[in-house]
């Protein structure tokens, strides 16, 4: 591991110091600009912020004496200076990209501290894929904490994962120095029936003065939640309703409100703040889910704190909420956050405070971005050939892995199909009879085939189903090594000959996505690491996932967010019906079904 | 050491869980109150609160399937629910009161957290002093945190403390279960001079993830106050002003506002809040000193919190400033602070949020107070011989140790005095002409004898002196083995026989004050704990505190916190003059001078 400790707080005390004095100069003057306070909640025009060794020294009404010959000054020329911007929780495997691509993507947007759970690798690659993507947060120029992933698999027993995270594996992670807490703890059914691994992982991570997060995707807030809480959990971003928010924050949980590229949960709940009145130190910002293409058109933090003042939020508590706030909540309020001495030069320059133009970008001491654009190298981790290859078939898969074989004699047959439905994550378990064709059953109108392709131990099994709701027409197939949350492969198709066209296509390119139609490849999104993540800058993984989603598109397909549909399929915690490697699942009993039913 | 450790949140997570789902009934639920939210900063009424394994293990508007035969139920007959009350910073000696006394006279007062820096008995006993008290702390029945002393002794150089607290001290005291943090640095001018021995101390609070109290005693908010906070102190209890508050608040710095039995600094600085509208958030309420009189008679935080309100400060908001803001700040805002699920089960009912009567206290899920009387064991420490015996003078004192001779024929000599000054800690550098008689210099009208008595190594040295404006009249003296901060013995006089007197008096009870006049013992507190506490309950101490002060008064003395100004007289910190074990200081230079000036 090549990365460069930052330097505590403790061993650069002394020159702080000096600077603060004025007995030594600075590294770096930002001389007259407005000081957004987030402890004081207050703007305070006609202050200098004296930076060095890559920490604020102190923030004075004039910095003349900090600043020598070999000073950096920056003018703020009356602009706003406000403490970088934190994601409180995000997955970065969701802007298809790499720590190192993402932290490039979103520097420009100011975003200068991350909260990223690698839930996604950690089921590819288990603690070893956690271990390198930690490392690689630890060599850029922002601050990457990782909260170590809890649940993997998502779903134990009724799915496979490439390899899964125990107790002890979480008790490990603590040790390490980027670790900040426990990842999202989803298995909120296990909690609250006081599973002792879900226990224990908390346990783990209490032991270690760490910050439990929370996942709790149910609007029941009645005596499941309550088990919950008292189960550990410190947030949750999974609250959709103001009811929800406020639940939350009463029982003394934090509440992340949550702008993702597909979700929406800030408006909703932000009236907590602004119609009810509530405290808001207890509320976050943050993004969750980003894909690139968000990242390079919209935006990243600046994009959610904009959001929440159009919500009507106070810009200075919409600010909070998204600095000293979550600071405070993983215990670092001493470290990042604010703009005050002994913390991390995390500073942004912008002229409007509700606009939030992001002119320059500040970390760690440093200019790294200004107008948009990054200034600094985001330094790759070397992946090993364990992370580049994890595309394992088994065999090289033909029309035939994909044929599902009817009763014998039968002509039509009952089968349970996946039924997709347009802006729901929820999909619907539908029945329908379809024909039987040379003793196979086949889709038709919009019924199409999905299968699971096992990918990470090359069993070379295959399990295949029906999926309607695409619109998929014509000869053609798609197919996907991003499959939540096991990350097998998903491939739906209406040609059994183009699923296996486009499931080999990413066994040779080590992950990805890939589209075929009449034999041709449409598009294809290389995904070399773990089958998850590119490193290639967003901008190029944004422009490779929009000729995707076009070519979708030319197969018919006009759903919104078509593709989030298409990696959801495996999903086997949210409801009705979901593929895994073991089956069709029925996730409203959380037990196995058959494809076909009995004839009548 | 005999404490029993409270177990931790995961240790009872399963059986909080199963009470919270209503699987298994409550050991004590509190029924129908209103919920004083400090998170949300809310009274929600209609609430239960059900307690297991002395934790909340949930907050519930219907706590019915929480209760089973064997659970208690305290009926809160709509009354507020209020989270136990924390003080966080004080020191438990200024009490005169053991750890487990103090404890017995603040549980009826609703104080269920301190956050307490035995400062005082670490310079007599230095860490094992610190070990004993931090170990008393943890047998009660309520949370004593320890802060670990910074500065022992205060003055290096110009004091001689029975022990010193070094770096190596403080990073082994880190080690310990009931080490909350760094007490409060008062070497500001050496952290402003980077000072390496208290970098070094800092440094190793840091390390462990701990909080540095701080102590920046100046009103320069300029240069000193800037290399002060670059250094690393998180709070600070000494402003006075709104302008303190606000600038330590701004820095990133929690302001503590102190009412203590002699400081008044809530009512200046808490327009900071309810005038100037600054987040109240980093406001903290503390005592710093109380006396036992004011706990038997006046109160403890709730003394604090009243006064807040009557300042015109909102209930809730100071509430918070007394739970949840010092919870946050010592990074156990998911232990104490809030009524909310895991946290120690610390509650206060009480029928008016404004005038705060504390009707009844639970601590740890148990009933400690009710109506003002305390209702649980606090049990005592072992203390031993070496605790109990630190009175050690070398030899039996006569009034020829308190002879301050003449220059030879000399009849009057100039002789620096330290003047005594009502209601202010600072003393004045005096200078007076005394007359000389037997070859002996004598005091005359309100200039009588001062001397520093060695306690801790049997030097059998005294240092001799002159102090003026406590108005003694006739043949008296008055002996304290409480003298900040070194705490050798101060005796003052007016006759060198009753100065003799009271030093061997304490020498014989193992320290304490004591009074005489005539040859008679006037009165005598008996602090046998470092010559600093008495194990003897708080009433019974007040008692005997209050004897001593009549007996003050009775030989002449009408100045307002008279024993105060006696006890400080050694504090070689505070401006203009004062004595130490080696001679007297003059404050402003930080330098030793003669007590006799050359005959002009």
């Amino acid at each position: 591991m090549t990365h460069t400790a930052f330097p505590a707080w403790p061993a650069v005390a002394a020159d702080l110091i000096a600077v603060a004095a004025g007995r030594v100069p600075a590294d770096m003057v930002i001389r007259g600009g407005i000081w957004v306070n987030v402890h004081s909640r207050e703007t305070l025009p006609g202050y200098d912020i004296a930076i060095h060794s890559g920490r604020i020294a102190a923030v004075l009404s004039d910095a003349s004496a900090q600043i020598g010959p070999d000073t950096q000054v920056i003018e703020a020329q009356g602009r706003f200076m406000i403490p970088g911007l934190c994601d409180a929780h995000m997955h970065i495997e969701s802007g298809m990209l790499t720590p190192a691509e993402f932290a490039r993507a979103v520097i420009p947007h100011g975003t200068t501290s991350m909260f990223t759970d690698p839930h996604e690798i950690a089921n590819v690659l288990g603690l070893a894929g956690v271990r390198m993507m930690h490392d690689e947060a630890l060599m850029q120029p922002i601050n990457i904490f990782t909260q170590m992933p809890s649940c993997a698999p998502s779903a134990p027993g009724l799915e496979t994962t490439g390899h899964e995270i125990t107790p002890e594996d979480v008790a490990e992670a603590m040790e390490w120095p980027g670790i900040i807490g426990l990842g999202e703890m989803m298995n909120f059914p296990g909690v609250a029936a006081a599973d002792p691994k879900m226990l224990a992982e908390i346990a783990a991570t209490q032991a270690a003065g760490k910050t439990v997060g929370g996942h709790y995707a149910s609007p029941d807030l009645g005596a499941d939640f309550a088990a919950y809480v008292a189960g550990g959990p410190a947030d949750d971003h999974e609250g959709t309703s103001e009811a929800d928010a406020i639940a939350r924050v009463r029982q003394g949980m934090r509440a992340m409100l949550r702008l993702g590229s597909a979700w929406y949960d800030v408006a909703a709940q932000i009236t907590a703040i602004t119609e009810k009145g509530l405290d808001p130190r207890n509320f976050i910002l943050c993004t969750d889910d980003s894909h690139s293409g968000t990242l390079v058109h919209d935006g990243h933090m600046n994009r959610v704190v904009r959001h929440a003042i159009e919500c009507g939020c106070d810009p200075l508590v919409a600010l909070q909420m998204a600095t000293i706030n979550t600071a405070t909540h993983f215990g670092l309020e001493r470290e990042i956050g604010s703009l005050t001495p002994g913390r991390r030069a995390d500073v942004i320059l912008t002229s409007d405070l509700t606009a939030l133009p992001i002119e320059t970008v500040i970390a760690r001491g440093q200019v790294v971005a200004e107008n948009g654009a990054c200034l600094v190298d985001c330094p790759h981790y070397d992946w090993p050939a364990s992370a580049r290859g994890t595309v394992h078939l088994g065999h090289e898969l033909a029309a035939r892995d994909f044929e599902i074989a009817a009763p014998e004699g039968a002509t039509t047959v009952r089968a349970n199909v996946i039924g997709v439905v347009e802006n729901q994550a929820p999909t619907k378990a539908l029945t329908a009879d379809l024909p039987v064709r040379g003793a196979l059953v086949e889709g038709q109108g919009d019924i199409c085939q999905i299968a699971l392709v096992e990918r990470h131990r090359a069993t070379g099994e295959v399990v295949n189903g029906f999926v309607s709701g695409f619109g998929y027409t014509g000869t053609m197939a798609m197919a996907s090594t991003v499959a939540h949350d096991s990350h097998h492969m998903i491939v739906v198709g209406t040609d059994r000959e183009q699923m296996a066209l486009a499931a080999n296509r990413l066994a040779e390119v080590g992950g990805g996505i890939s589209v075929w139609r009449d034999g041709a490849e449409l598009a294809l999104v290389e995904l070399p690491i773990a089958g998850l993540m590119s490193d290639r800058p967003a901008s190029e993984v944004a422009e490779r996932a929009q000729q995707m989603m076009q070519a979708m598109r030319d197969c018919g397909c006009e759903l919104n967010n078509a593709y989030m549909q298409h990696s959801l399929l495996a999903l086997v915690v949210i409801p009705e019906l979901r593929i895994s490697d073991l089956g069709l699942v029925d996730v409203r009993k959380f037990e196995m079904i058959p494809l076909l039913e009995l004839q009548p």
